[in-house]
């Protein structure tokens, strides 16, 4: 059994994390009484019987009679998890108990944390195809670009549930939030805005789509991928990145980030690399930085206040912090609470509008997007994704009175 | 919308059965704090990276640092539910859902249902495999024979963690259990019994196995399923069926299963199909009917009292219910306490085992098994386990000095 056993290094049995982190963050509670003979045969048999050929003769009761409705998988293969790369399923699973326990504390979403043993594509699309009965969506969690954009459409178009790559449209969701704020702020409109986005991967693309659909012109966005600016000419371009040559970068720029970045109002990172001050002091005066890679932003705080009127990161430690928290729960709360059958390009702006809102009394420079912990996100991102799916006719049931909001903290 | 609403039959809404179910069973709980910026940033990011480049750089680290260790996937293709029959995996979820609160109230397992939108054995193979680093243990359910023996088999050879179809395992263990202690009761030897299985689906194929593996003599074993005895001459066999016909049945009785039960000492009856009194009146005396089939037993314990010193069934309602919830919760959580990388022969006959020492010293034959209520069961089956996967080469720890029992009940 030696083979099998293991001592922890010493060094991180020091680290409070791994205390936490023991025998996993999350456990599974029933919500029925278990404790008599009559509850046995209320719960499960002979009773479950009649509920089960109820459901059988009428699907529609399915929703209602299963905690599907309220359940959502946290989907990965373990190729792109947080800023560590391909570090595999196993590895990726602290993560993805993490998200599912932040589902279940701000959005009262039941979340299961999968693990998937393949990264091949056709193989992830036909494993999340076999399970989505067990669940009421499916929520792609670090999935590496381009393999995600191809497995999220596909499961979009084949599934009658909500499927959303967090790592592209939460972290969209919250950029923009971010965005419609500081330009308030500045009295700047999104439609003026130059701007720069730096990585061109799952996130990247996403927000490139979500600025665009939300009045950023198109042409007078730039994006870089580790070869620079990313332009019509390039002879390296992935079939993604090829449409976003042809729709962005109208003055058909090249060169790197520091050539990207002249007179430029905004610059987003999302790719990890660090990026030069001598590059940032190109922008044009008195503008916004979003320099969201974790732990290390791609442009230094102290750095990028020298060149940029607002300054956000993905860190919890400074002010103005862009995290996806602030999205995925109130988005799933909303999506499920009308039974949506997708998630729309309309709900995803409704959230992003609902999330800025929140803030919108008590906007300041360092206060641009609300915390983390605020809440009153949650529950006003899914009222706000709610009624834009009941606009976009994807609803499947009107919107409850109240949100069944079953966190923690909230009697069910 | 109104095509997706619908109102509950007024005779189902009558039914407290239904109100129970309504949202389903079960509920996920974080098992940290999750309402500081510090909680965040240990259970989250930025902490969370460090135990997964932990697990990546030692994946023994794994089942140590995730809830992966205490979890099973409850997962079935909806094809063999209860007495239902193929029902379809939507219908089968309430089923499902039970099982996992029962895992969770008598063993502290941690159990995920996952109803599978295939009924193709490839698919069902392909998706567990896929989706098994999530899981410690697969519990396969309501799965259809003869489909069941080949998955059962191929994901057992297949996988490194325990993979058990509980209609055939869990209810040959509970037999087998209630066989011995009524065998010892009426101060009989197995291997002197002449055994009658009524039913050659997976719970009958499965008896069949682990009561010869107990002591009964192959020879000695008659089995009936819907066409008849099963014999040698008859050319209608599965696989599996031919190869029960070469290792019972010895005397080559042919007919229905009046001529099986004709000087019978047991009856097992794990059909379904109804059995005339005329039939059971040809057993030898002073024997035992053990008739399983839920809700309708095969005879009617009225009748069987005629006729037996001992009767069991599978209700609630009558003395003796043979029912799996003895078996399944205790058999993973001593398989998980010792990170079993299978369940053997050896593991299942200890259970029974262990099931039938709870009631050894009060042994009557109106409780020849414990009620399913029984305290006392799970952690006697759990250490009983663990010891046979550890005697069988088959754990890969040492069994906790407490057993890692984490129901409701049990503080953590």
């Amino acid at each position: 059994m030696s083979f099998f056993s293991f001592e922890l290094d010493p060094a991180l049995a020091a680290d409070p994390v791994f205390d936490l982190h023991k025998r996993g963050k999350m456990e599974i509670k029933a919500t029925v009484p278990l404790s008599s003979r009559d509850h046995l045969s209320l719960a499960y048999t002979p009773g479950v019987a009649r509920v089960c050929e109820a459901i059988a003769a009428d699907p529609a009761l399915y929703p209602d009679y299963t905690w599907t409705a309220n359940t959502v998988a946290v989907v990965t293969d373990g190729s792109a998890v947080l800023g560590l790369g391909n570090i595999g399923p196993k590895a990726a699973m602290p993560v993805m108990e993490g998200k599912a326990i932040l589902f279940k504390q701000f959005g009262g979403v039941d979340s299961i944390p999968i693990c998937l043993d393949t990264q091949d594509v056709e193989g992830i699309i036909t494993a999340v195809k076999a399970m989505a009965p067990s669940f009421g969506g499916i929520n792609l969690e670090d999935i590496s670009a381009p393999r995600c954009f191809e497995i999220e459409r596909r499961l979009d178009a084949e599934l009658d549930i909500p499927v959303f790559h967090d790592d592209q449209h939460g972290t969209a969701v919250v950029t923009l939030a971010a965005l419609r704020n500081s330009a308030k702020l500045l009295g700047r409109r999104l439609g003026d805005l130059r701007v720069v986005i730096s990585g061109a991967g799952a996130a990247g693309v996403a927000i490139t789509h979500m600025l665009v659909a939300a009045g950023v012109q198109g042409a007078n966005v730039i994006i870089c991928d580790s070869r620079g600016i990313i332009h019509a000419e390039r002879g390296d371009l992935t079939p993604v990145k090829a449409e976003l040559a042809a729709t962005t970068n109208r003055s058909g720029r090249t060169g790197g980030i520091a050539e990207a970045l002249i007179g430029a109002d905004v610059l987003i990172g999302v790719s990890g690399g660090l990026i030069a001050e001598s590059a940032v002091a190109g922008m044009a005066p008195g503008g916004i930085i979003f320099a969201m890679a974790n732990p290390t932003p791609e442009v230094a705080p102290a750095i990028a206040h020298k060149y940029a009127a607002i300054v956000a990161t993905g860190r919890s430690d400074f002010p103005n912090q862009i995290n996806n928290v602030l999205a995925f729960p109130g988005i799933f709360r909303g999506a499920l609470d009308v039974r949506a059958s997708t998630i729309t390009e309309r709900m995803k702006v409704a959230a992003a509008d609902a999330i800025a809102e929140v803030v919108a009394d008590d906007l300041r420079a360092d206060a641009i997007v609300p915390s983390p912990l605020d809440p009153r996100v949650a529950p006003a991102v899914a009222a706000a994704v709610a009624a834009a799916a009941e606009a976009d006719g994807v609803a499947r049931r009107a919107a409850p009175v109240a949100p069944e909001q079953r966190a923690g903290t909230v009697p069910r």
